[in-house]
């Protein structure tokens, strides 16, 4: 598990974790900086029972760290400690160190799964990293350990609650940029990304419900051709490739009808139509999985919070779930 | 009350709305078709007591109108029935008929409000009407009464649910129409427009909170400049104006901060962004308003639901909901 951005709520989120389910330091290693999170249990430790940590150098010391520890991979050493709440190259360097040390342990097989604690995109982009975000540079640095091009690993976000799954055709750009991503191979390839993501966790046929893009699904061509032209001929070709695929489907109502049992998931076609109605139900229960990686990655759906960070408010609950959806997966994966 | 295209569900949930709520029968005149409501009411009738119908020639006569009968304007007599959940030119025709006879009786005072049961768009197309729904024709028919250019007379679609209520900048235009519609300008016009309404219906300062447009709300510009450019100097501008607006917000999180009590309404950038978590959340409950027009308009927010037409199984859940919301809002208006 890594830390995340440590100005951020990281830190005492993944306290609060392991405070809350103590039998996650047998089976979890953070990594991360140990002064940083000390500071996070120490913050914490007028709440509840201080947590103790116990630096290790690599995952194969998990089973020497003394019962009631929990293990931190000592991997971006802070020279000083960050400013709690601000935007620095400095914190978002550390944040990318970590992200970079845990991808290589699960690409390499060390470790079966990987949680990250939220990152600011800002301080990533501050400290020179040319990714926007976890998704982008996990998909970077598999392609590279595989040896192929970033195209020929295609990854997606997936958004999941209780009762609502959300496969996104694209994320991190601009809504025109997204618009442009809505293409008859894209939306095909994230149909089939998330059909085989289904069936390795034990699916056999999940129902996927592709949502449209624009109003009522373009509501017979009045609001847009996209729906008809480029949507439809995906949702075909999936069928034809025996992946029980439908729509598209309008997307004001699609989601209701998924929660409501009709579908296993909906592919969305831009970020904030699949994030919109998983953040409303989720509440503090989201979690992101990226789908297409060669090893499990989830986290929790919410961010930084500079805004509460360090005063011990944050709620590990969406960690906890993103924890408990790789423990899961893995068991299939 | 209009009665929405025939072919639709409209029939039945006016006819279930009534039964359910005798009292409905001394505030509320239907315009419509009188054989095509008759046949709805003994469709329904195995189910529950048959409900008589009156019909009657004009708002005036409703004082006359026998207890325990719906009062029916003949406005649209149809030569044959229509098809039921089948698209035609003819059933097009006869709804756009009593909306406009509807929307007369309200811009000339005789009617405090205007409700209106479901309309299909391909029919209101097929027929010849150039405007793609109810808001627009609606405001095309409001601008010709008071002799101004349909540009001077801006209208919004609300849509609401118990907890959520969003304003939207655009609303039946393809999503990349949509995003040329987010101008400093029709930001600005939305936001005056919903402190107006919610001014008008008896709140003194309305908390608005305006929804960003690209996903984090541009992440400070990393997705997309319009938040920034676009959207943030139109908050601005509302609010040195004395308006209560905040954001832009991030569009995945502001509806569930609304839901929150953060916030008494929220501007949403385009149709899907605004609809898809009230739609979640409103289920069978929500309600359209439109906002600018001289009058109160408000109808259910699902469709002529075609698939279920006829077979007396759609809920007048939303269409109770929509005269509720119409006989509040006069109280005030």
């Amino acid at each position: 598990m890594t830390m995340g951005d440590p100005a951020g709520i990281g830190p005492e989120i993944i306290v609060k974790a392991f405070c809350e389910r103590p039998e996650l330091q047998r089976q979890m290693v953070v990594v991360g900086d140990v002064a940083t999170l000390q500071r996070a249990a120490q913050r914490l430790s007028a709440k509840s029972k201080p947590l103790m940590l116990a630096e290790v150098t690599d995952l194969d010391d998990l089973a020497d760290v003394p019962p009631g520890c929990m293990a931190v991979v000592q991997v971006c050493r802070l020279s000083q400690p960050v400013v709690v709440g601000r935007i620095s190259a400095h914190a978002g360097r550390a944040a990318a160190d970590c992200i970079a040390w845990a991808a290589q342990a699960a690409l390499q097989g060390r470790a079966r799964a990987m949680v990250t604690a939220p990152i600011h995109k800002e301080a990533l982009a501050q400290a020179g990293v040319e990714h926007p975000g976890h998704t982008e540079l996990l998909q970077a640095l598999s392609a590279a350990y595989l040896d192929v091009a970033v195209a020929d690993l295609p990854v997606r976000m997936m958004l999941s609650c209780p009762g609502l799954s959300t496969v996104l055709v694209s994320i991190h750009v601009s809504l025109r940029q997204a618009l442009d991503a809505v293409t008859t191979e894209q939306v095909l390839r994230t149909i089939r990304i998330t059909h085989g993501h289904f069936q390795r966790t034990g699916m056999s046929r999940p129902r996927i419900a592709v949502a449209g893009l624009n109003p009522h699904a373009g509501e017979g061509g009045l609001f847009g051709r996209e729906d008809r032209d480029v949507i439809a001929p995906a949702i075909e070709l999936a069928r034809q490739q025996g992946i029980e695929a439908s729509g598209p489907h309008a997307p004001d109502t699609v989601f209701m009808r998924a929660r409501q049992g009709s579908f296993d998931v909906v592919v969305a076609m831009y970020h904030d139509q699949g994030l919109i109605p998983v953040k409303l139900l989720g509440l503090d229960h989201g979690v992101n999985t990226t789908l297409g990686l060669p090893f499990v990655r989830t986290s929790p759906d919410h961010g930084t919070a500079f805004d509460i960070a360090g005063a011990g408010l944050a709620s590990p609950r969406s960690l906890l779930a993103a924890i408990d959806a790789a423990l899961a997966a893995t068991v299939t994966f």
